[in-house]
């Protein structure tokens, strides 16, 4: 039983599994997909195809634990896939489509999304043993790459005007910011919250779906916009809470001291 | 002591220094200036840019092993930046520069080059904590990445011939393929013997400059010809070596087995 338990951990930590390494390069391949498509000025198929590569990078995970497959191997690879997926392809994506008329301006807010979007996976790799909790620290670089993937169909859609384009490159800033920022994101990594509800989680999902699927453009676009507000209105929401937690904690650090200082 | 021990082994793990992380950050900049420089056209741009990642590359772990500063973020937010550096931009390089009318096969080359830079890149961080050896197991990406690079500025200096198009096509396959290969390459990373020669090494190193300074889009290109063909030239000098070693392997084992069933 032990020998079987170190053989599992060996696994764990060096095997290579073809299963969920293949939904990682099927997501790499899409990411790729988008940047050509994206580059070659066919902005609706590079965003559908980072929406592709969204699809198969929620799989490799599932895959992996539900087969016991997880290593570490996948864990890196996922991680480089994602960057060129999430980070390389939305924002080659976004200085093609919107910012490359503001020249400098336009090309460095594209790179910041790429360093911005490669900081967050690097601090959430060495995170992620110590922490798996039900909120992320800082929008996750899979919402940062949908957010811009669906403004793109958004404005392909209801029809370009040239004054949102700095509406845009505030956009970009912005969801670089969110991504390296503390501000907590709802991870849907509750199944407790499922376990409980699982008849009206199932409803909600169906209503979901016909939502999206009536139209497509505009409610994964306003559904998005959601999520990436959600963080920061929880941040200022929770802003009195805060507060008092800071300054009891002052207090009690104080009253500590004061003890000490009578115990001399 | 025991306490500063451990305080160190804590930063190893978590800590986020800033000077090493900087030249990451470099690194990833002239990465993604590479790609921006590649897709316009100017192919001769993004391949300095790569060079540029190169120098940057280089010094991050320097810097980081010589003031002590290494950390688990720095070596995932590293990995992250070579993929961007030398997987994505010289893919997309290749691809503009000299893939695209081959249509799918030219673009399905880019990305298997992108993917077998990823996958060398994951097995590398997983192979990191176990062996630090004076060789690689497969072509390292930088190299792969050079050698892009430095056929780009060789073909831009000497003139471009179409009947070559076929050639660079090949390379490409052939570079991802020894990427992800079990070909032997050699580190550069054997310090005893620099510290057995300094000053040969010394005279090495200048002569190499003045050949490289003399004609550098030529010299750049026979060097790195020259590194990436070291390895299957050594792996078919080899062979004879590797298959006696094999065949001992084999008698050995026969003749523990023959022990063995003896004893029963």
């Amino acid at each position: 039983m032990s020998d079987q338990l170190s053989r599992r951990s060996e696994n764990m930590r060096k095997g290579i599994y073809i299963l969920p390494n293949l939904f990682t390069t099927g997501s790499l391949f899409a990411g790729f997909y988008s940047m050509v498509a994206g580059v070659n000025g066919d902005y609706r198929t590079a965003a559908i195809s980072v929406f592709a590569a969204l699809i198969c990078d929620g799989l490799d995970g599932k895959v992996a634990r539900a087969t016991g497959t997880t290593s570490k191997f996948g864990v890196e690879y996922d991680s480089l896939a994602d960057l060129v997926a999430f980070g390389v392809a939305p924002g080659l994506l976004m200085y093609f489509w919107a910012l490359k008329p503001f020249g400098r301006l336009g090309w460095l807010a594209a790179f910041l999304f790429v360093a911005c979007g490669a900081l967050r996976l690097a601090r959430f790799n060495v995170q992620v043993e110590t922490v798996e909790s039900k909120r992320f620290v800082g929008l996750p670089i899979p919402a940062a790459a949908s957010m811009v993937a669906s403004t793109v169909l958004f404005f392909q859609h209801v029809g370009w005007s040239y004054y949102k384009k700095p509406a845009i490159l505030v956009l970009i800033y912005l969801l670089a910011f969110l991504m390296v920022s503390n501000v907590k994101y709802y991870s849907f990594k509750d199944p407790e919250m499922i376990k409980k509800q699982p008849f009206g989680f199932l409803v909600l999902a169906v209503l979901l779906f016909i939502i999206i699927a009536a139209e497509p453009a505009i409610m994964m676009f306003a559904l998005f916009c959601c999520y990436i507000l959600s963080g920061p209105i929880g941040y200022i929401l929770a802003w009195p809470r805060r507060r008092r937690l800071e300054k009891a904690l002052h207090k009690g650090h104080e009253a500590y001291s004061d003890s000490v200082k009578k115990d001399d």
